[in-house]
């Protein structure tokens, strides 16, 4: 038997829609493993997921993942998988959490588990199942950890680094926001200033973690392309954004597709008033949340 | 009396458009500087332009740049410069060598000579008469050397690294591409897969560069948005991608606005193949062309 974990994550990292990503410490997903003698994937038992998800491995994002990993690693036998949910609300990378959760367990499984770039592929298929596309940027994260940068049409992601001791603020509002729905909300054409703007701020925070310089990392973080399209879809969001760099974060944007929002910080001290500030803003909107102090999860999916 | 010394240069780097940069070793432009009573910058000579560039210190780019320099550092004496104009054709940064050249004479010229950083501003100036515009990719590769990443919004730009031993095919066509005209020649909105993918490519290659990973940073080189825009304004481009792509290169693009194009490749040997199959194709397109076989220029702006 194995119990393996994988880190929550944030998404797009502000200006990087769709290519960067960043594991968080603290929450996660974790899921226990075994061999069974029948063949295929038998989800035992979910928890923390107050009953939403499905026991039936082919509509799990973990079981779809486990069984693309049994393909991968051409094994006989069969798992039975046991998962606990950690990952709250919607934006943290929930269920490439479970996906990475659940293929990186059955790797786990083998005698001579294969590198993580070989797990990658049976993830991508059971996010894919959830989120209808192939979206690298959490599932990266959750696998490989620190800063990840992502590309689609090569199937293949980086890991970039970590900043030790950067502090990650995330605040998840109790409204869900769908990534399908907030897929839909963005236009088919942006404006070219947007594209080179944006793709600046990426590979400044690229070479940022690449150096380990906190205060490029926070500062470029600034999507003018995607944030102002799905900023309606969270409820405060313009003026937690402002109470959070009102209180000294180096920059704030919604985490994936929302409607969890995050900000950075370089001090303990800082991030803890920045998470007061923005539930607080959160609050003035009629919106409940809770707030996680977090750094950057340098190592990814592990064997607990 | 001073002689520095400030590389050509690759802008864009293919998808990186106004973002990444690339000095190269072999051209570049050298000027010599020495102290007047004369208040204001004087040039005294310029060589390697074929008569085509003013001699009149404010309408020249090495010269407002040195002029800007001069403001910086507070000096109350003149400098007297000669250029040496040794960037061929166009897009190669040849007005971003001279703007470096000029303003890091100065600076070479004091006592303290400050940090490339506070260089940075006066390039800028002497690079905005020729182009309109603050473009930081030339200016920043030919100052700092090796690969940039540029931010427009922050003016600032990093070097990110070199790649050792990364062969770098530059070839030139007798044909000259205007920066302006080649920049009207874009469309102001662009679509949102095309942002994804060169957002994606860009990362990448900064990151392959901070990993000094040759093969990622040759195959990310692919263009979605821009090139498809410039591709006709350079006669033959196509077959001469093509050219390089069949003769082994990594990676084929635009250099700048054009009309130069460059390849990457892993090998010396492969490199000399490449150049061939390229200026062959030029050729084919009645079309007559140089051929620079050039590295990473790791270091950029120097004195000599």
């Amino acid at each position: 038997m194995v119990r393996v974990f994988a880190p929550a994550s944030v998404g797009n990292v502000g200006p990087g829609f769709d290519v960067l990503g960043m594991a968080i410490t603290g929450p996660g997903d974790t899921v226990e493993a075994e061999w069974t003698d029948t063949p295929g994937v038998r989800i035992v038992q979910i928890t923390g997921d107050d009953g939403a998800l499905p026991l039936d491995a082919n509509k799990n994002t973990a079981g779809i993942a486990a069984r693309e990993m049994l393909k991968v690693c051409g094994a006989t036998k069969g798992v039975a998988l046991r998962i606990h949910k950690g990952v709250p609300g919607t934006g943290l990378g929930s269920s490439a959490a479970s996906a990475v959760a659940g293929a990186f367990a059955v790797n786990a499984l083998l005698d001579q588990p294969l590198p993580k770039e070989a797990v990658l592929p049976a993830c991508i298929e059971g996010e894919r199942f959830v989120s209808g596309g192939v979206f690298l940027d959490n599932l990266a994260a959750a696998l490989y950890g620190g800063v990840v940068t992502c590309h689609t049409g090569m199937r293949t992601a980086w890991r970039v680094g970590t900043i030790p001791g950067l502090q990650v603020v995330v605040v998840t509002p109790a409204a869900r926001v769908l990534t399908r729905e907030s897929r839909g909300a963005l236009a088919e054409r942006i404006p070219m200033h947007g594209f080179v703007h944006n793709m600046a701020a990426a590979c400044a925070m690229v070479a940022a973690v690449a150096r380990k310089d906190a205060i490029t990392f926070g500062r470029a973080i600034d999507d003018q392309v995607v944030e102002p399209q799905r900023a309606r879809l969270i409820k405060g969001f313009e003026r937690v954004k402002a109470a959070a760099i009102g209180a000294g974060a180096l920059g704030c944007s919604i985490s994936g597709a929302g409607a969890s929002v995050f900000a950075v910080c370089e001090r303990p001290g800082q991030a803890e008033r920045v998470g007061v500030a923005m539930a607080t803003a959160f609050a003035n909107a009629d919106m409940g949340c809770t707030v996680t102090l977090a750094e950057m999860d340098g190592e990814g999916a592990r064997v607990l």
